[in-house]
């Protein structure tokens, strides 16, 4: 595996578990005043129709980076609608 | 250009778009407590890197994407280092 492919790899870790950090700081505060729901809501539905998108082609890592993004920006949707 | 051309054309203005909603929340309310600084730390990494991997491809829509993402997720992420 080439340097170029190793960034692509890494590139699809930063922007999939970044969302963790945010996941974990709702759990704790239980505050999502600030967060924009819109964001939430176009994000999640683009990050799914990546994942159908993923899985109509037959592209492994594009479905699995976003298979598990789409997890984590589910959560923080629901908990936005949760806490307000 | 078919439906699942087109369906990924969808995804990816969604995955792009999602952030303007955020930025306009906190230029009108100039509130960032709720937002993980480290969310979007890890993120503009990550799309830093996809744009430099997408440049070194010369693979244009993800070059057009992840750069104007990029340039979303630092305002955001500027945004929050000013309002703390």
């Amino acid at each position: 595996m080439n340097w170029i492919t190793t960034m692509g790899f890494v590139a699809g870790i930063c922007t999939t578990s970044a969302f963790l950090p945010q996941v974990a700081k709702i759990f704790i505060t239980k505050k999502t005043q600030d967060i924009s729901l819109f964001m939430y809501i176009i994000l999640t539905t683009g990050v799914l129709l990546w994942t159908i998108y993923g899985l109509i082609n037959e592209d492994l890592p594009l479905l699995l980076a976003n298979g598990l993004t789409l997890i984590f920006v589910c959560s923080i949707l629901v908990l936005k609608l949760r806490h307000g």
